[in-house]
């Protein structure tokens, strides 16, 4: 199977993981409650150190929870983890063979923390290092650029939020995700076609504030590992502070705007770019942020915490399509290996 | 005062922190063993963003102490700070005036958190709002750059990890610092030398691994600040896995590798690189790693948790070169604002 074909998988991943991942969340999150946990870790790396970079926002922001992201190295260079007590210690890893994230988890338990385990592989050595094991069950990946994994934990850490509130709200509105995940998909080609008339850029800044960010990061991972090219993403806080030093006339900035309290920065943000001639391309659910620049829409409707959902859909086939429109195989790129074994 | 002057501050800059941080850090020191705080949770923009993740490591490694990077857009765009109750919630900023890093402290004192301002005006909202204020002491800073201010961040936040232990070693390591700055300043001539070599790259990674880390994301954020050069940087261990994929004949890398655990791995992906002839520049105090690349030496016999501090100086001097070497004036870059007033 193909990145390209799993790219069209995300509707089915959601609603499996709906059903299939409910029981398992709701043990977490009752814990969570019985525990009285105050402190999410989260060990990962790459694109799930990106769901990790989520869950910090949607924790925060919708459970009162500070989450801190683990530095791998400290345990696997340092041979020190940190006391985590009292915490909700979370391990993403799509082998779940990891080194330095389950030497994170193990010692964790040891010390008595509340370890689960987010994994594709439930006999993985991760899996068999925690209490709690949330299976992605996104199907083998087969594409190198492991978009299915990331749409996944993402998935997985807003029912982890969606579970800490227990609302009808909340599960209302991720029973609406996979419909909107579908219609994510209809911009494929539009989005080509704008991939094919950017392809001789070799770099680009990524924006994006709030939940959001996490998608900037991804996004801009996947143009690097698929097309080759220096994408940097930016909080669009800390990029007008500093690096927007770089932008000239006809600099390529790609840019997440959807509708929330972010918003209004991101509009004034992209407004002061425009003016400095960046050559903008913007996702986004809201017609005037899609009017500064070349806009591809983003369905409607869906609440700011699971746009990030949406959002990554047209991103992850945009870095597809300029990898091909570069004259790339964004199915075999080189230097990229499947399974992440830092020690 | 220009940025140039105060790039060759950083020996008096340490040893007026030695004397002067001593005290205010003690006092900190003290309020977190009484209270018995397990978790450090830190609110900054960007320089001083990158001083929280040398905490992240060195409080982590060297106290045992987890380190939260609060979002500050948690405070400012969502109002929602997550539950601090009884954490060292730590503020830097150099003006002491951004609102949501001084909302995040507010909010922390409110909960009953220990608060701490890091800051260069003692007079400023963010000093107000909190129970201990430290200051920078980097004299005013004219230069846009920040310099000062990160070098002044990192040494406090060293200055911390050494009270928390209490150990004579700490001690007498820092003592030994302000010395070994000078001898960083030693390497200005060669680097300016290798700068004008590499004035037609509008693109470069930067990489590092451990307590140097925070180094690459400094130094990557002035190079793009003061010479418009594209840098992105790279966990070692994050790169390996994915955006190596970037990386053909020519590319231009700079590197940051320094004695300790994380050098092996980073000789080796050092390695990797060359093999694949990327153009590498390397900043160490070991002659094997400087011999992968173009070297630039660092002073031999500083301890690995202070060795970001002597890494930062010819890092920057770097950037500074870079950009006259590019034809630009890095005392008025475009831009950039000199104070951070995000909500």
């Amino acid at each position: 199977m193909s990145t390209r074909t799993e790219l069209g998988e995300g509707p089915q991943i959601a609603e499996r993981l709906l059903d299939s991942a409910a029981g398992p969340i709701a043990a977490v999150a009752r814990a969570v409650r019985q525990r009285g946990i105050d402190l999410v870790v989260i060990a990962a790396r790459g694109t799930s150190d990106h769901a990790a970079i989520y869950a910090q926002y949607v924790l925060g922001a919708r459970n009162g929870l500070p989450v801190a992201l683990a530095a791998p190295s400290l345990a696997s260079l340092y041979g020190q983890t940190p006391r985590l007590g009292n915490a909700l210690v979370l391990g993403i890893s799509q082998s779940g063979r990891s080194p330095d994230v389950v030497a994170v988890l193990a010692d964790a338990r040891r010390q008595g923390a509340l370890t689960v385990g987010i994994t594709n592989d439930p006999a993985s050595s991760l899996a068999q290092a925690v209490e709690h094991v949330v299976p992605l069950h996104a199907g083998a990946e087969r594409g190198v650029a492991a978009t299915k994994t990331y749409l996944a934990s993402v998935m997985l850490i807003a029912m982890l939020s969606g579970a800490l509130r227990g609302d009808a709200d909340s599960e209302a509105e991720l029973r609406a995700l996979p419909d909107a995940l579908r219609a994510a998909l209809d911009v494929e080609a539009q989005v080509e076609a704008i991939a094919a008339t950017r392809s001789g850029d070799d770099r680009c800044i990524v924006l994006a504030r709030g939940f959001q960010y996490a998608t900037a990061r991804e996004w801009a991972l996947k143009i690097k590992e698929l097309a080759y090219v220096l994408a940097d993403p930016y909080s669009g806080a800390d990029f007008q502070h500093g690096p927007i030093a770089l932008v000239q006339p006809g600099f390529p900035v790609l840019a997440v705007a959807t509708s929330g309290p972010a918003l209004p920065g991101m509009i004034e943000l992209l407004g002061r770019l425009r003016e400095g001639r960046a050559r903008l391309l913007v996702l986004s659910d809201d017609p005037t942020a899609l009017a500064i620049g070349e806009g591809v829409p983003l369905p409607a409707g869906v609440p700011e915490w699971l746009a990030p959902l949406t959002a990554i859909i047209p991103a992850q086939l945009y870095a597809w399509h300029l990898a091909r429109a570069r004259g790339l195989d964004p199915e075999a790129p080189r230097n990229l290996s499947k399974v992440t074994l830092t020690r």
